[in-house]
């Protein structure tokens, strides 16, 4: 375990980079509209501009706070480091939401040592929404107030809301596994971008499944959705962390009978 | 055309419904965690309360400041009136949303005479959203500020961005007369709930389609989006505001082919 003095200095330098974000990217959205011409005559895209200008600004943070620690950025690639510590940043989780409009995307930042993600936030700058979670801590923030965060303790897929991107990604054989569960729980939603990982973590749903992910999509999921008494793996019940596929419960129970819907052939 | 300062009465009761529908409901959004037990052992159900309580608030004011008009409510049905004007309610559209913990629901407020409505918003209590539209004005405010609204001006399917609630509603035929449409747009997303309509009326989407409508929920967003610019009809292009279908456009053109697909048999 690192020590606790390290620990808070970890979380105050991941909120430093989740406000970063958040100044680097409002100006971008929903300006889509005003810069749809520049883009087609000009190649300008204002989701990248935003992608990388808050990229830039938590890379920025992290060389004056914890210049020893290594990162790993969607935009920017990887930069080593010497603390066995990595910051896994992905500035826009959700383009085609921020596309569209709608508060469903998110700023995501883990901290991650070798065995996987120790501490994780879900920004979504818009509503002014945070969910942070990690050494011993889980909570979230937002306009309204905040408080700690716990998932719920359903049981079983029949009483489950479950949530994923599908029907717009993965292949066929995986919308048919995603089906599978979807037939059978409570509810089955779309759409919500990493909100719904968030929604997980504070106690609202209780299933997230998703395929085609890269390691800075599901890296702050993972660290914040254990942190409030979650579980996350990928399809085969196997860790997450480096994409892939992603199955995250509330329960051990849920987690179970999910997994076993998924692996199922035909 | 209605008397300038009878349009400035109604939009001030409108905005005055809004307030106190927020009020009323934000204290029972994401409390279905803490609520779940008492739903199944005592038929207490946190939607519907709210969705009450909403309602009730809303027909406080308008008892107050509007006691000719009529009220047609999801809750609670129709009150008759003598002046001609109709108020046109749904407290919370978007249940499933509501239930989930997505900021996607609204409350839908409009004013509708006997040709259909005039007037209408669209509120997201919790993001803190208003959009309104009617009687010369199309305005929206939020956490980051406000302005006019517009629609986009996209002239073709392949450059549209569109929303449904679909997969979620309506029968086989309708999803696979939706699946048209989207197999050629650039972009299909879901589960919005009644927020689309918003995004539409703001220029940030160019198309939304539904079905299994109820009156009170697309009046409102009729008002608002012709009052950006942009056109609501149902699926065969007839007026929407008695339910059913519907198909929002951004421009005309979008509308005409996105209504040839929806049309189409086989």
């Amino acid at each position: 375990m690192l020590p606790l003095n390290l620990q808070s200095d970890l979380i105050q330098t991941a909120e430093a980079l989740a406000d970063a974000a958040r100044l680097a990217i409002l100006p971008h959205f929903r300006s889509a509209n005003l810069q749809a011409d520049n883009k087609l005559s000009q190649g300008f895209d204002p989701v990248t501009q935003a992608d990388r200008a808050a990229e830039i600004a938590m890379r920025d943070v992290l060389a004056e706070r914890r210049p020893m620690d290594a990162i790993f950025g969607e935009e920017f690639g990887v930069t080593s480091g010497e603390s066995g510590l990595t910051w896994v940043l992905d500035p826009i989780d959700g383009t085609r939401g921020f596309l569209s409009g709608t508060p469903t995307w998110g700023v995501l930042i883990a901290l991650s040592d070798e065995s996987g993600p120790q501490m994780g936030i879900i920004d979504q700058p818009y509503t002014g929404e945070r969910f942070i979670g990690g050494f011993g801590r889980a909570d979230w923030t937002g306009p309204h107030g905040g408080g700690t965060m716990q998932v719920r303790t359903t049981q079983t897929i029949q009483d489950a809301i479950v949530f994923t991107t599908f029907p717009e990604v993965g292949t066929p054989e995986q919308a048919a596994a995603f089906g599978r569960v979807a037939a059978r729980a409570k509810l089955a939603r779309y759409g919500m971008d990493c909100y719904a990982y968030a929604l997980l973590a504070a106690g609202h749903i209780d299933l997230v499944i998703e395929a085609g992910l890269q390691a800075y999509d599901i890296q702050a999921p993972i660290a914040v959705i254990e942190a409030a008494g979650g579980i996350v793996t990928d399809w085969e019940g196997n860790p997450a962390h480096n994409g892939g596929t992603a199955l995250a419960a509330s329960t051990p129970e849920l987690h179970a009978q999910a997994l076993a819907l998924l692996k199922k052939t035909g």
